[in-house]
């Protein structure tokens, strides 16, 4: 049952072990920056239409390692059985998903223990498809979280920030991993600049990306994941739809799993705008 | 990476196929009944809190089976990995989870497929915890969505309708499944007729309940489940939290997995009130 190779290739990819673990301790300091405990919202909260900003998760949706992560097996079938049932062999990561703060921490989080107050949040999109398509290894800047809130006012508090980069559409394309001849992809992430930022001088509990990973493709050591989780913030890789939704004013409801252990997990989105 | 046992109990429990066929086929009038295509819903939604009705899940979950259906697979670890990550192999009727269309029918909507206006709807729930306690194998009548109404109105267009028995609080005791010396299962359910009344006489889309299955747990045929599937709509199993909530007055946001071909799966719900 297990994923052929999969497991081989996380281990060779993320196996620079004294690398990673001095990244981990310089994290350490963005980790005693705490969220403020309860942010101060605008209430009640409106809203009129709703926008899955979900993928559909087929075993072979594209993932950051190359190799299926999802295996579906009937356990029962309507004929002769009488009903449907199937078992998972899912690796957490897959799909729309979530990264819970023990992703790339010690003793961060899981994903069932997030306070459901950080699931429900302001969602404000920084669109950056214009210089993405330039680039794609862009990286999201403090500049660009700047230009946004000269446009939108400051970043809601106890919000969740995206990048619409435009990857979103490109799901069902080898485009979407972008990988070239040597397999190093290339798609945009956050700058770990930018996540220092909405850490230190901003009150964001979330940051989403419509691509495979918090970092740009082409990262070589997942600064920005290490510095956003151990911080005890969530990410959201994969995102859909996000040209559906306004610059600012939509909430998010992030419907992760509960699996007590869980470093994150494919997760139902839904904006209410 | 089998869990023991689980295929041979659930092949056991429900392989008496000529009886199941006889059921679904009986199940195919309910089947033309439309849903409403388009609610008529009061805009815009208001909330100021949010409740989250899911139950953590570990792997000792209690299942209708008895069986464990969720086995958590350690693919890296932080230290020496530098992260965290999981595979699961997990049965999809566990936990808080719905039940799919597909689940008890030849050709519903998956869990992938499902509608997202379905899946943030007005939430109507129905307190039987007195008669429960009295009767573990009690039912959910067309007289208590009855009196329901005569208490808070008509069930709300489009709405989840959810049993509160006092279940949801047991789920950490055997007193959730409640087994008997024979095995039999004794906790409570809808009844078959208000299945039946809430698809052809209201416009319900969901059916949620705070134990392990729609139907009671004595239920010799699951004949709840073959009445309201196979119609089209969604049911939802294990909630947890209902006494937080107003009998009617909040919108429910269900988080289900969205994996193409799922009978149904572990779902964040959450309660905006």
């Amino acid at each position: 049952m297990c994923v052929p190779g999969c497991h081989d290739v996380v281990m060779r990819r993320l196996s620079r072990r004294g690398f990673f673990k001095g990244i981990g301790a310089a994290a350490a300091a963005a980790a005693t920056v705490p969220l403020a405990t309860a942010p101060a919202r605008a209430v009640p909260i409106s809203f009129e239409r709703v926008v899955d900003l979900t993928h559909p998760l087929p075993p072979d949706f594209p993932t950051f390692f190359g190799e299926p992560q999802l295996e579906i097996e009937k356990m029962a079938t309507f004929d002769p059985d009488g009903y449907n049932m199937n078992r998972w062999h899912l690796v957490e990561h897959t799909g729309t998903h979530m990264d819970a703060p023990i992703h790339f921490s010690a003793d961060g989080a899981d994903a069932s223990s997030i306070e459901i107050e950080k699931l429900v949040v302001p969602l404000a999109i920084i669109d950056v498809k214009a210089k993405a398509a330039e680039n794609a290894d862009y990286q999201v800047t403090p500049d660009d979280i700047a230009a946004w809130e000269s446009a939108h006012g400051r970043l809601p508090d106890g919000c969740c920030v995206a990048m619409n980069s435009g990857w979103g559409p490109l799901v069902g394309s080898a485009k979407f991993r972008n990988a070239d001849s040597e397999g190093k992809l290339h798609f945009p992430g956050f700058h770990a600049e930018a996540a220092d930022m909405m850490i230190r001088d901003r009150n964001v509990v979330g940051m989403a990306v419509d691509t495979l990973s918090l970092d740009y493709g082409g990262s070589p050591d997942f600064k920005t994941h290490y510095t956003w989780l151990p911080s005890g913030r969530w990410g959201m890789e994969c995102v859909a739809n996000l040209d559906a939704l306004p610059a600012v004013g939509a909430t998010l409801v992030v419907g992760s799993p509960k699996i007590v252990g869980a470093t994150g997990g494919p997760s139902r989105l839904i904006a209410l705008v």
